[in-house]
């Protein structure tokens, strides 16, 4: 494993493709817009001129885009990744998606005779940049052990989860649990402002009890300054709740907590505040309650 | 500050009274049962007759009852800590109860002349029996320096919040977070075992990520094991979700999510289900989908 | 029964006490504010100028005040109902207050010799004009037929439910149904707006199927014409819901969708919405979806 | 119009057909078991080979199948209603299905050169037989018209709501009232159960005033008789709420207490209730409540 091309060079794509050059690999890059593809160039990386470019010689095949038809955009057609790549190819899908779209494409992959594997990332831009992420990955175990150095250069926490999709389905179940701690985070926040209790002492000992968390760590002193700059946006965690909270009914799982959650974050994206980070729904909390 | 008054010996209050004996305090200890009175003589305490044996002599009372009726029972009548201890005395009320309970006994307490703080702790038997419970304080920022060698012989984390009946209100959204977090890690359990993924390397994944919580690291193993000795309650925390839904009514403060678990949380009581640790919440989630 | 005493003559008490003097009773009413007692004065009632001179030679007192604590205050003290009604008066409560302190006021009002039985309303200003109200009796049998000739003045459905309090708790429901079923239309109608559905035609097919219901006759029109003119005010069904959900907690009984519209009333009327009609809560439709 | 085919003879579908023969149409009705055809034969219509032998003549086509993927199946295909209907013909679906496909496969029709209607109903198998159905159709105004004396035939209210889709939009709104209406009776119920209150007499005064519904009338007395023989089956309630929440999602439509009612829907068919007569959700509100 020595050359890899990262198709979407975004927030995330972007840092992910330098730490790679950074540990030694030989790294192509294709972005939709020339900035991106640029600065990786001058990170010591290649910018190509097309994904058939980009991944002509490449043992490893990175997709970072935000969303299922994006994937699919990318790895379909004569221009795809699929239709390009040489046969054996690991093909690495970052992005979060769809389980069974996910599960579907990885069949695909297979037969256009790839290695899938899904490995959709948490960790944020700061996690991406520090090569950090935490990484679920859904695949082989054999293609899982062949990507384990490509993965070691972007990530810390990589774990193999189980077949392909299964990647994706442990990251669904991370974006629900991660908006359902922001919101019970809020509400508790709104609650404790209401009655008058001095907040800054409250999350210092609430994070040293059972309600410590990295969501409490991370957000809660964001919502205390009302400072919701991104991070992590609420539009792209809505898109993942209507990930979850459809595969849990596909299942037939019961997630009444994820679909309250959903509705709420749906509900501050359709009033105009989906560019917030995710602990903006505070914002929501508050204004239920009358409040700032 | 030399001598402590226990009031209410049972699965935390012992504990923390055999700590303060260990810290080198003369501790008198009462319980309505005379086993747990001979527990803490036998770890060098003194068992008291009466409640007025108990506190005659004390620089500080610690109370640890169950509830808001208990507590009032406990210091109120002619029996009463407030009637038989003396004027300056330190009342640190450890038991969790409502705020507005705890605002009006604090104000009873200074009428009679003694010295209110509301502590409620966090951190289970295991915490009170190691020392290391998180101590949330409402009172006079005097008193609680006063208090400062009696907390620190029993918690870890012990932070002052502001007035009296803040400590309680800090505990109730302590209870919400809680709460919240555990539902939040049961459905998104119930969800990945549904997809069959390997739910082992999925809380190991889960918890290196912003979906990491005490609750999970906690409470993630017990579910997976199905194995819900207590620990804390479902009955104490439903009581305690009943505190803290009708407290934020009080306010006008709208918690839906609290609001939805309390109602889950309710209905496995109501099922039966109220001696289990409240991780027990699992099994909730889990019939909800048809699972076990 | 001729002597009827009528203590609150609001937007409920006053219309009730004039249909008893067209019925042929003899009425005396008392309210706090002169201008109301006025106005029955007018239509043929005594005005009186306390609940002793009210209540002195009455067969039956009608309480009708907003809340439980208003009730006590009206019948409990020296100058209050028991004190001063005759042994063997029936008390009849109309207001929609809590079933526990309905309970324990019946339990008061029987020590002092009179004949209570709980008699809330539904049907508003309206159906307290039209004499059409729907009335929900708890008491003694004896007593409900005694009041027959007296409830049948001011109301049409007229059932006793049971013992003391009964009447309480099924108006309880009553609002537990509905709020639940204005919410149920406001999110359909929001639903439907986004969609750009003709929703005068949607109204009429959803009216003749099983998604019909009283709610949908009175309040549709009110939300497609922005016209939430009281009406019944959220603030008082606020309060209603906050009696329901505490008495559900209290039997350990679940009410999810109870609970969620709780707590959507409850947003709205902290947001300053209280004084709209309760068909209002579509605001708070529209609001959490970007609408308006 | 005179020659009507009729594709899918259920349980909705046969008594439809029947009653368009007994209005004087000719009616050819299609069915994948024989069964059912022989029966529509049997009450004067003529029993037809395939779709293309009962489309052949059809001056209208409707079709009435369980779900999306049903109606695609039989109109789409060398075998098809699209492919073997003559130019003009009014296709009219009956069916409930997504809002998104009714639109695609009108503009399939409308491309084919039929006249495409979606005509969901309300009102159940009694309705059909009655011949008293809601009927909510998407069209254009001349197709409507050209449908009145076939809808006329089976249907008592029959609305024209808006473009194609919107009938397949209304009826979605229709089924997430009607869930809520019947989730807040059964909380209704079984919290004046807890009470010990007359739920007969209950029924009678609730029914008189606001909270009065279909679902009350139809439904109230099932649930206290605990007799949920279908009737409408929770099965196809949860699929048309799978629709409902999707389809609002897509909309930025927050449906909180839709959202609530479909988890709980969900739930039960989960646990393996989908059988049921929608009135069933009352053995949920029931199990949460730790009742029967």
């Amino acid at each position: 494993m020595k050359n890899i091309a990262v198709i979407g060079l975004g927030i995330m794509g972007l840092p992910m493709a330098v730490n790679l050059v950074n540990a030694g690999f030989m790294v192509a890059g294709f972005n939709r817009s020339q900035a991106a593809t640029d600065k990786l160039a001058a990170a010591g990386g290649r910018g190509a001129t097309s994904i058939a470019d980009a991944v002509k010689d490449a043992d490893a095949v990175i997709t970072m885009v935000p969303d299922s038809p994006d994937v699919e955009a990318v790895v379909s057609g004569n221009d795809g990744v699929f239709a390009n790549a040489c046969k054996g190819t690991l093909w690495i899908d970052a992005s979060s998606i769809r389980p069974d779209v996910a599960k579907r494409l990885s069949d695909d992959a297979t037969a256009a005779g790839l290695r899938p594997l899904d490995a959709p990332v948490s960790g944020g831009e700061q996690g991406a940049i520090d090569a950090v992420l935490s990484i679920m990955v859904g695949g082989t175990a054999g293609d899982f052990a062949d990507a384990a150095d490509i993965l070691g250069a972007v990530g810390k926490t990589i774990v193999h989860v189980g077949p392909s999709g299964s990647g994706q389905t442990v990251k669904a179940a991370n974006q629900l649990i991660v908006a359902v701690n922001i919101e019970a985070l809020a509400e508790a926040i709104v609650f404790l402002e209401a009655y008058g209790v001095d907040t800054d002492a409250a999350l210092k000992v609430l994070g040293g009890g059972l309600a410590g968390s990295k969501v409490l760590e991370q957000k809660g002193q964001k919502m205390l300054d009302r400072n919701f700059d991104p991070g992590f946006r609420l539009a792209l965690h809505n898109k993942d709740l209507g990930i979850v909270t459809a595969a849990a009914r596909e299942a037939g799982v019961a997630v009444p907590l994820g679909a309250a959650v959903a509705q709420l974050v749906g509900s501050l994206v359709a009033q105009g505040d989906g560019g917030l980070d995710h602990s903006g729904l505070f914002k929501q909390a508050a204004a239920l309650s009358g409040r700032k």
